[in-house]
């Protein structure tokens, strides 16, 4: 059998989370935000903190991925180190003179060594430990603790950088300079690991096309697979409308969807992903943030030719009937935790909202997250609490953190 | 007997600590900025934490007064409970139609209800639900959520907000308003609770006036009591060389001391107060951080006639010479961790030098800056471990959350 | 006759203003954000546009007095140069070393000089320039370019400062630290200058009491004297609702108005003061922006007791008719130009509103402001045009820049 | 004869000007920010300003090529009228549902609509006066006021997008979202103005490619033509080493130069591009801000190889002497108004050093900098000044304003 994600809360069987490491500890007070980080964290916690989020998910059953290693062993294999070296090392970005040093220099290190910089980054200083100094005004300018290759703290939200829907995933032009380096990684891997490899040929779709796509940018926060062939899509700050089209024509043409809902989201990054302030637990129950409010909405479906269109607008008010349509349900069933502004504007910072259904009814929540974990369990949905103080610096909770590959449907 | 702060090494007998509540959960992503806030914090885990650290501090034979206590016993004194309630429910503040009606309505307030609102503040909603509201265009201006009193979340910072120097107490002009009331508080305490009452009068002195030396600021994170009669102060952000120089003319006046060290320091948030970049461990040794530099200094000693000082400039190279001129010694003992400068800008940020003697050689550190305890162990220091991973976020450390009021010598 | 101001379009017959100097020439691109400016200005040229306003006003039969002129004929006056002095040279400020040494070098200045570095401002080399160095760590520590005494580039705006309303001024307390030395000028020319004091003693009232009154700020160009015994007054960031309860009492007090309309305005820079949204043309007629939209307000009449105060809310779609039933009519007629958002926007930042009444019907305006000015033109308002390429920068137009001291009801 | 720029100070023949309208309406004080302009302009005046800036071009006997009109001669060409829609209407910018729709509407436009919409932008509202709506999430989205494609008010700064380096162009990739869309105007009329093929084939060289070199960015604010074979660049925000490096590559495989010093300027917007801190006056002589200092700098020449350079490095205290041997001078001379760093700060941000030399020792100067001038006039340079009350708003004086395209060798 393959991979495919039939819903939000059906049974999970194959995730893909990634360890932090070498990455986060490269976040500075000077450079978290370039990073998008709002706060520095402390790294050996945050990786005990994970390790608890991924026993977790195994204790359920869900096989977990992680990405680090998918990576590494990519890079045992030349066609996927050639891919990835080759975007890297751009004469764009390093110039003429040091490139070519700069690629030859990073080719003699192992799988592992060349993963762990790869997502780690590498200062000047570093370079120079093992490597003589290229003639080359692009490295000279650099002083010796700039980085030569950026760290990717961000790998950590393995949610965005692909996608998950139905039977193909999107592998994501990125919004940010900061995750954009993410995306060649994800299609080494999803091109040439023998994971995915080991499927026969053309058993799963790929829905975009990665970093060249830009600046139609998409990312997985944003997605939310409804069930019943029918997708929600946050168009946010890093979400395009014209992602959400091209991605509508491709799920359309291959019979994999046939419904596509569209909310016009804030574009601030308090609203980041749409996960950040709405998920769902169940096959016709969602969380919300009380702050969100109603957002106008957009259906999109197959239309007459076949490169058409049908686009339906619908007002604030009907987000939710737009969204209940979809699944061709008559309603939804909407959670939102009852407490004040002050207290909801906290939970939503933290991720309240962020959870990740295991199976219908059953989602993983950061334990800080009190009212919004007791509301969830009073209305019957059952909350596997994980510690993430450091975790939740990086404003991402369960659900960011993780990229379902395999998910059932809902029933 | 008594109270008094005679070093910052010698063994540590009383302080004072305030244990996070309410004010806590006031923090949201809006208003924290304004509350000099990085992050919210997950109030319950923060005060676990909190109260590890009260536990090391008594199981070294420290005596703890909680600040809230403190406060809640004076607010059953007429006298106390009127000095607060004056100096908050001000016209100027809330207006001629509205201050008198609130004035009475927190009066009916029990001392430990009352204690509570002053700290963690009142927002509208709350107030309406016992009282009726007030005819006054300032009450109804405000919307439902808006703090009608606002909240004082670094109160948790004890430090700050009066420093003991020898046989007195500074009870100090806050720079920043999110911190202003939080005087009027120990000002009530220091003149008005049995505990300091019960010293003979005149038992110690006040070195200044509290808010009312306002644009002449100083915040006890800038003081370091050196010992022999000397004093370490930054001038920083928070903390004016006119307020050096009232603070000089006080305690040579007294006697209590005879030189003041005056550091310049940069005038930004990342070096917020002295003590984020350098504290004492023991009473030649200090820890301080790699990106702080060398600084200014002016040597302040009394001058010839009553009213006048001696002020010697240095130049930045002449730092360390002049503390240790100051203590009487050839030289001082600077630890600094080695490490990159991204590594040290973090532990800085996490508030690795802020560590809180006990003893000579013996101090409370925040677990998660490993390099910087590891190394102080390497030299000698016991460094006694406390979780931080909340209490950080507020980029306070032991030495912030602690207010010293009877400290020996180191020997 | 004598002073008072009776309306906002009735005839104008005297006016302070204040011809810009030195104190512009000290914006630089790093400290203009400090001085709220958005812009460093050409001073040569705002000189030259600023004569050609006052010039306007002199052929139209208004007196103008210039604020320089009155400062420095006060500050011949022991008195008056007394109370400045004082409250300039405060040891809070400059600390016990410095403090008399300065106040005693600027006692030799004559009064011209004196005026002149009041304004404008005088550096560290500066000041050494004329006068030995004192032994002061506060002196000390300032950079030899750094402000020994800060300028004051908002002078300009005398609008603001204070603010006649009917038979008294109110002299304001300032609400940010880049204004608030602009006050105790004002106090000595309306205590001391011959100009006022001319007039027979009481002749006119005070409304407020300067700086003291912070933090219940208020600033002139939120104050709008209808006429008919009312006033309408914005509550932005900068006036606060307790300074609208004060000034209602002693406005009522003295018999000189019976009702203040207060606006809730968005406390946001943008929207600085009423009068850069809003301004009268003649007796019933307003200007505002289309960007204003309606706001909630308030009515405040006199109350039963001589303490109280009536106050009657009303919802933002009655803002106009609250107004009009202040002046007793039955409606206003606001006159907001038709243009889109954009460029509604820019001649709202260019002061399209901020418009100065010499009589009923005509207006001094910017010339920049062409859709506006021809809307007015439209209307049946005369519009008299003055340059304003520099200064404009400060974000301040006509109405800003004029503080009249004696103008007719409309008629 | 034909297109070449051999100097900075050499007689000026001809040079490219952008007449603003439209696209600097278009600012407001929300979107100045993003469109790279500190203020909002007026924009009739700065039309004015303008038309005084070509009048002195041209009574020197320079032929004046406005922009405008060059594009919109193209643009009645199907060639560069296709290459320039190709490049605007993408389906990674506007969905593969409006942009076939929005292509065909632009195309029904003449060549002087199109030239006036490409650069002044276009409102969703202003497309929807004259066509039919879309069927396109992409275009619904859009609120009536928002911009369909973007407005270029940077166009007025001819001398960033494309630079004349002795025989041949560079047509630059700009750092920047708000100017890239410029770069494909310029593309168009290099490549298909009569003006420039009138010169038979290959009469000039092109150095770069275009906006395809990103992120390679390169701006001609930050290259001189020193001459004899030299050329100075600042790698500032907006020029990187590694675009330093292509350029050298072209430049020496042709032989145009042989000589590059590349100086590493801060990387900040107040010291945006070379030439807002240093330009030259005459053949040996140069004007520099007093607050830039002394930069690192490296002389990059041809290697052995083909595709080698050699790189000298140079400490900071050697900036000039590396210019000068470029030059094949024992010195130069530098020009730096004495000044206070306050007045120095403001003439560097209203462009004091950004002139533009017509002949060796002849520069055209804002009026406004009368210090700088004034010590220009007094070390024996002529300075025409012309009026920029409102063309500096956008901080950029007469050389950033100015693209030559033939000018002679110093002598």
């Amino acid at each position: 059998m393959g991979f495919h994600v039939d819903s939000e809360a059906g049974r999970l069987r194959r995730v893909i989370l990634h360890r932090p490491d070498l990455e986060l500890k490269r976040l500075t007070p000077s450079n978290k935000d370039a990073l998008l980080f709002d706060d520095v964290l402390w790294v050996r916690r945050a990786r005990q903190e994970h390790d608890g989020f991924a026993a977790v998910l195994r204790d359920r059953g869900v096989t977990v991925h992680l990405f680090g290693d998918l990576l590494r062993d990519c890079l045992d294999l030349p066609a996927a180190r050639g891919l990835v070296l080759d975007r890297v090392f751009d004469e764009k970005e390093y110039g003429p003179l040091a490139t070519g040093h700069l690629r030859a220099a990073f080719e003699t290190l192992d799988a592992g060594e060349l993963a762990e910089v790869l997502i780690g980054g590498m200062t000047k200083r570093e370079y120079l430990e093992r490597h003589p100094e290229p003639v080359s005004v692009r490295f000279h300018a650099l002083e010796l603790d700039d980085f030569l290759l950026g760290p990717l703290p961000n790998h950590i939200f393995t949610r965005d950088t692909s996608a998950w829907i139905y039977d193909g995933v999107s592998i994501n032009a990125m919004r940010w300079p900061a995750r954009q380096r993410e995306t060649v990684h994800f299609e080494a891997v999803y091109r040439h690991h023998p994971l995915f490899l080991g499927e026969q040929a053309g058993a799963f779709h790929t829905w975009s096309e990665g970093q060249i796509d830009y600046p139609s940018t998409i990312e997985g926060g944003d997605v939310l697979v409804l069930g019943n062939g029918a997708v929600l899509i946050g168009m946010s700050e890093r979400t395009t409308p014209q992602a959400v089209e091209m991605l509508a024509h491709k799920l359309f043409a291959a019979g994999s969807a046939r419904t596509i809902v569209a909310l016009d989201m804030p574009k601030r990054r308090a609203f980041m992903h749409l996960d950040t302030v709405m998920t769902m637990v169940d096959g016709d129950t969602f969380t919300q943030y009380a702050g969100l409010g109603m957002l106008r909405s957009y259906t999109i479906e197959p239309g007459v030719g076949e490169r058409d269109l049908k686009v339906t607008d619908h007002p604030p008010e009907h987000m939710h009937r737009a969204i209940a349509a979809a699944l061709g349900l008559d309603r939804i069933r909407v959670l939102t935790a009852t407490q004040d502004v002050h207290a909801a504007e906290r939970e939503q910072w933290d991720d309240g909202c962020n959870v990740l259904a295991v199976e219908p009814g059953v989602v993983v929540a950061y334990e800080r997250n009190s009212t919004t974990n007791s509301q969830l369990r009073k209305e019957g949905i059952e909350v596997i609490e994980i510690r993430g103080s450091e975790l939740g610096r990086g404003r991402g909770g369960p659900r960011c953190m993780s990229c379902p590959v395999e998910r059932d449907a809902v029933g």
